[in-house]
């Protein structure tokens, strides 16, 4: 899957783009500022990829199976008819002082706000190999991801990178760094992977997991990857394996114009910083 | 400010926590998980402080100020009492085949979900000195913050960090890099700051903002920041100015129990990873 992927270089900056946006030689929306790198040469990898799988919210039980849906800036609040506190119906409009159409309840004028979620979870190394669950859930039943799912309320991003580890791989981890935090604007969700090792060299599928198994870097299912996050991911690690050793990746995972969030490989990574 | 801080430098491990709590040498929760590093070296800081600050939501008004409020992993959802779908009365309890309690329509069924928020800004470097932020709304009216707010929906986290700081402080900025990501699990935050430099030498206050100003690294006023978030990344970037440049740093913001959430320096910073 590696050889499908079209790596466009290029040193590019992230400009300021509220009140003029600056030439895009990228082709990407207007929403969407540019890249520099000022501190240090950084370059600017582009993945595009065109090859088609599913893309969805890697859990549908620990956290809202409807944060799946397609968000957009202007739609996002249509699905909120009522008020969580006083059960008042919503008006959808935007409230003064603010930019974007909100849900503000008609009885007690309370605004729901909604937020994009974290997913977090872990890139486990062991042996020169990786460990990838095959999901026994929809959506992407049957296809390969890493272990991740929604952080909760109350715990920080390394605890619930560990326990998502334990529920869908029953494997025992240790946080070694940071690896990647990679937004998905276009379902409003952002991905924070973490690198980790194994503490016993023991796993088995959770109940949403039909299997559970070790893969050689040569040998990553590319082609039964389950989530754009999850390819962009791996695809992240093999390269910083090949020339060294893992680095800090941040990046925004857009999907391409008009295809479904459901084609894993229809995406642009863009504003891809390393550190 | 940074004279108060005591720095009891170690390195620990990050070990899996669910089914057996290892010995802790920090007196942290059971809750909290211990660090170690494994790929290479890495010494996690533990930052404690004692004074007393406010400390609570930095955005009032583009989110939810509902989200100030304290989280506790058990409590979280006793505010949500009506369905957003269709209004009907919710019961809290723990659904089918998950451990968390949960907010659930006894006439849809839906559940609602809580997860924790993204809050994004900038780090502002401009001629040896740092763009800040004196608010001019409540919380922490009167003190001094970095630029930065809640992630929208729609939005990447770097569009977030540039557009808050277009709001609050009028300055049009580009990303230069990553700086850290702080996770507050009391509060149910997580900062997402980034490094950045001002394309023009132009600034001035929002309407959020009563003051904004670059300050020299010795000049900094620790003695009035507003959220502890923002004192330990500032401490962190002034840490590695002192010994070369900023890297990118992970933590875990443990408010010290028994201490309000707007005691700023009544915390732990636990887990730092650098890379």
């Amino acid at each position: 899957m590696l050889r499908s992927i079209q790596f466009l270089g290029s040193c590019s900056g992230f400009f300021f783009h509220r009140l003029k946006l600056h030439g895009n030689h990228y082709g990407l929306s207007s929403r969407t500022p540019l890249l520099t790198s000022s501190r240090s040469p950084r370059c600017f990898r582009q993945f595009r990829a065109s090859s088609i799988r599913s893309e969805s919210n890697p859990e549908t039980k620990s956290s809202s199976p409807s944060s799946s849906a397609t968000f957009r800036s202007t739609g996002a609040t249509r699905k909120i008819n009522f008020c969580q506190s006083c059960g008042g119906p919503t008006k959808h409009e935007i409230p003064d002082g603010e930019e974007r159409e909100r849900a503000i309840c008609t009885l007690c004028g309370k605004i729901a706000y909604e937020n994009p979620k974290m997913v977090v979870g872990c890139l486990i190394e062991h042996d020169n190999s990786i460990l990838l669950c095959k999901r026994k859930i929809q959506p992407s039943y049957g296809l390969w991801t890493l272990p991740a799912g929604y952080m909760e309320i109350g715990e920080s991003a390394t605890e619930g990178a560990i326990r998502e580890t334990w529920e869908e791989a029953g494997a025992k981890v240790e946080i070694i760094s940071p690896f990647s935090q990679l937004d998905i604007p276009l379902i409003g969700q952002t991905y924070i992977i973490f690198l980790a090792k194994l503490m016993t060299p023991h796993f088995s599928p959770g109940p949403e997991s039909s299997e559970c198994r070790l893969f050689a870097l040569d040998d990553i299912p590319f082609e039964s990857l389950s989530f754009s996050s999850m390819l962009v991911t791996l695809n992240l690690y093999i390269e910083d394996i090949k020339v060294g050793k893992p680095k800090f990746h941040y990046g925004i995972i857009n999907k391409r114009p008009g295809t479904s969030p459901s084609e894993i490989h229809a995406y642009s990574l863009d504003y891809h910083l390393r550190t």
